[in-house]
């Protein structure tokens, strides 16, 4: 199997997520402020549990080249994106101090707990089963929004995200990781026991995504 | 440190957990028929998982005293609790099937994943202080609905509920169980780096027994 | 693939194993006394693990019916067969704490953990691969013994030993067991990763069980 | 308590440890040249479940600070140590792939699964107490070893080895790590359960390095 298989075993759920308000919304422009600022803040809490999640294919690799295919999104997130992520939630007036602070959302810990749970009871592609609803479908989203005629680009507040996740660089980040995730899913057999629970735990991840954009869209109108 | 210590690091996110409107409507009756299916429904995946967690305490544990500890608990949901359950559900109209085929919402999911991880990552106590919410807060619930003079159970669809939380033979194992886990926190100092940790780890497990009330609650006048 | 595919990619590490002197010298009786006292002491703290290892493939498993396979394994050896192992090394002179005093030896290390890292880092099926050596095993040197004609029944002091594990309920509990893990053996591709996987996993497990033999066998003459 | 806790409550393996004759006939250079490369070979197999170790260090952080400690050490083992430690064993006649297609000796798997397995069933500080004697052991190896007059310099095949642990860039690595587990030890009893798991973990580590280099000992005039 393949990951495409996947993504067609979960259509209904695929595309609510990928197609989702929140992300519509954003490529117009007009999702609201405390949304926005809620998915920035929960998106910092959920960063650390995503740092573990990628540690956790590193212990629970077979060879050197499994390894060093998780490490450098270990290293980029705690190096890099992470730093990255606070200097821009500055700019929304946001602290550090206050997403430490921000107590996880029910969304949040559903994701990604459920996340390290399924790596942990399954192997390494249960694990990146779990994780790939996270990469490729970002991936999925930036390039549909970059090609779809309603996204608005000029005075969009979000511009940066969108044109974060539609860059070539994000793409290609993306493109390698689920080429080696397509190595590891290769021999195994869409109908086979194995095959069933990776669906299972993929479908169960894209719906925990769901569930992500949506506790930002509950946000709307909230006082911060 | 004792348990009880956790409770009042975490009296607000306590109350909200034991005296929750979910609670408050079993024990007058008038919670609605649709809440009370989805609970049982959402239950009985949850109890999947929490036997896979006191399977972990075994793993966990240091001495053949503290695996003693836990496989009772393992057995009893394994051979007869999650029996009694699919028994009982079957009077609600809800066959084994039904639940089987029952999609996890997401707040079944947060707390479920949570009590894991928060136990794979940590040590036994850690475990224990993210199960502890679970069983010493339906032991609360249970007396406070016995005592309280608004609890009404003749006539009450829900008395079955009421009687077994607040049973001597649930209050008992609860009590035996607590008994177990103090000896686990005796030596932990409450202002501990780990004192703060296991408090943590209790207060979001709270807030997730919160977030499974209230997914029950949400589906008031829904549509089976 | 069937565990038998298993034994046949490791026939040599099989036979090393299965016919080892240790095994030899208990069907013939002339086994050293300190050989098996160190042996039984060994199995003591062995066994802790090993029930460790049960209980991770009840929080390993995907269903229910996974669930209550393992469980009964737990249960045993919890309930009966470690409080059968006391009282029969008592016979022998040695009392419970005197096993719970004995450091590990290096072979007992080797052999649990590697069981429990395989178990943990890979699914369900892997950590049956690594438990398979022991359960698979000891029943093919029950019957082997049972039926080879060097061995020695009158008089022989290590004849219990031999009656356990040739006896019908030992034989019927691993086939079950075996039929099990044939179950989710049965989609498995030998060629492939995972196959291939799982090979690796159950030879080292073998190997595991050879330096147990061993480290038994190296006591002979040793003062106690 | 602090790490120095620990070594003085396993004064005696410790020592068996730091002072092994596989230490000292290499501060000679008299060691016997298979037992070297039997090390050197290991050593490899090792290194790599060593990676897997501090990943796992990673995944039970509680803070993005504790991650952060480890992350530099899964970074330098699979970006340069492993591949410094190749090029190294290439010198000695021995391949990359001569190196994968040794089987682990049963010492390497019972320290490698020992220490992955005191990690994963304990907390953060349980699994730094288990990686604690080779770290820190090395540094103390190397320090003993720089300052002690039987140790020959010149002419001494395994100079190489002597001068990096000794290093000032390794010692000041190691002395990094050290005050970190410190802070993790810091407000932990000696005399609390926990402290006392600790002790057991980290003696029981420490009899596994004792094994380590016994087992290339044992080599002594084999052949390749």
């Amino acid at each position: 199997m393949q990951y495409q298989d996947l993504i067609d075993a979960c259509q209904q759920e695929w595309h609510t997520y990928t197609e989702h308000d929140f992300v519509q919304q954003l490529a117009t422009g007009t999702l609201d402020k405390q949304s926005f600022l809620h998915y920035l803040k929960q998106d910092f809490l959920f960063l650390k549990h995503y740092v573990r999640a990628y540690a956790l294919a590193i212990y629970k690799a077979n060879s050197l080249e499994d390894m060093r295919q998780a490490l450098p999104t270990v290293h980029a997130l705690l190096n890099s994106e992470i730093a990255h992520h606070v200097a821009w939630c500055e700019q929304w007036g946001i602290s550090e101090q206050d997403m430490e602070q921000e107590p996880e959302d029910f969304g949040t810990v559903a994701y990604t707990r459920f996340v390290l749970d399924a790596g942990m009871s399954g192997d390494l592609v249960s694990l990146y089963s779990a994780l790939a609803p996270c990469s490729i479908g970002y991936a999925a989203i930036g390039r549909q929004l970059a090609h779809q005629s309603t996204t608005v680009w000029e005075g969009n507040p979000y511009q940066t995200w969108l044109k974060l996740y539609s860059s070539d660089d994000f793409q290609t980040h993306v493109a390698h990781g689920a080429a080696h995730f397509n190595k590891l899913l290769a021999d195994i057999d869409l109908n086979s026991q194995k095959g069933q629970q990776l669906i299972d735990t993929f479908r169960t991840a894209t719906r925990m995504e769901i569930a992500f954009w949506q506790q930002g869209l509950n946000q709307s109108g909230a006082q911060l």
